[in-house]
């Protein structure tokens, strides 16, 4: 029987990718990835030094920035379009941007997949791991608390999130980057926050969340901060 | 000048070491990595099979299971014996279960060394994504938040945290699993907590935590949760 798998390829840089992600990878004869509706694939990007010629490519179109509701269609289609080459036999290997089950569009495909078909869901380096390397902050120690926190939610949400957390991660910043700068500045943590964006990519960038006079950032920027007034020791 | 590395070698499984932390610890003519004060090391176990022979090791003793008050003299030692070898002009990289700044104890050595010498961190997988493969179980979808909470918080922390969360990775389970599981009671939550133990390593188990009887788990256990009544589709 065939198996889906679930390929973690890390957040940008393509030697992020795991040996284990990598073994498979190499192996599989169909590999498939969200793409947009144009056509651009970031996980295929990171992934392409490591494709090897001459195998099927099977993208699927997805909308992020859109609800979730308006994308189910499209993953009916995606998950009927794997599902033909699970049935012939050949095993498909779905590349994921950083981690398959942190907010990962390979989810919606395990949902509609997971009960006939054996699937292997390797796990990838998420974007906040890289973004505390990248920036050489650490995330959170000790007896600490971690929030993971997506920016698009609504500001008074955000605020009180921000407001009870110890130390988040703030993710798929984007267009929500004037909120977010409200929000920290709510909760009394603007002044603590570090900004990262196309991390691991060449056009890399990094600011003091003070600094960055842009009101518009990459869907794919992290904000991390801490509260404690400690250092780390 | 001799750079400092901090490895993330991942949560167990050898294969989920990164090609770029490979590549490092293959280069490095010292390989450092903490051991407890019997000798035992995670890390080194973890990335045994990729340490070339005839490398100069470097293991350094430290007590995870106390205060971390109670180790900031080890890792003084530590710190002063990496930066013999630095001063000498070798690299030294230094191994980490898991992401180094993900409640790593590599966070402790970079804050002591990172003024005086170049420091290189790699992530690592963490303990939560490969647990989250494991049990097959996504962290977090959409708009949810996802904290993670040391179990070693007391208890009224503990519950309170998790009363408040959306999606909750809970670490460090070890003897705390009672008082975890009294608090996860109390939060409402508890019918809905996997358990994991020993990821990636072949003696691996996972229990519904409503299932668990035991009382005493290794200390890199770890719980997921979610509160959201919808599956994710």
């Amino acid at each position: 029987m065939a198996t889906l798998y679930g390929l973690g390829v890390g957040p940008g840089d393509p030697d992020l990718i795991t040996l284990k992600a990598l073994k498979i990878l190499q192996a599989a004869p169909v590999i498939a990835y969200p793409a947009t509706t144009s056509g651009e694939s970031m996980a295929r990007n990171i992934a392409a030094a490591h494709i090897p010629e001459g195998r099927t490519e099977l993208p699927f179109a997805i909308d992020i920035r859109t609800a979730h509701d308006a994308n189910e269609e499209r993953y009916d289609i995606a998950a009927r379009d794997i599902a033909k080459h699970l049935t012939a036999g050949r095993d498909v290997a779905v590349l994921c941007e950083g981690d398959p089950f942190l907010y990962g569009s390979f989810m919606y495909l395990f949902a509609r997949l997971a009960e006939d078909w054996p699937v292997v869901i390797v796990p990838g380096i998420s974007s906040l791991n890289a973004a505390a390397a990248a920036l050489a902050r650490p995330l959170v120690a000790g007896n600490e608390t971690l929030t993971l926190i997506p920016a698009t939610l609504p500001e008074d949400q955000l605020a009180a999130r921000l407001q009870s957390c110890e130390a988040a991660a703030i993710l798929k910043v984007g267009r929500h980057l004037p909120k977010l700068k409200r929000a920290l500045a709510a909760a009394g943590l603007l002044e603590r926050a570090d900004y990262i964006e196309r991390i691991g990519f060449p056009e890399q960038r990094r600011f003091k969340v003070t600094d960055l006079a842009e009101d518009a950032a990459p869907y794919f920027s992290i904000v991390l901060v801490r509260r404690a007034d400690e250092a780390i020791r």
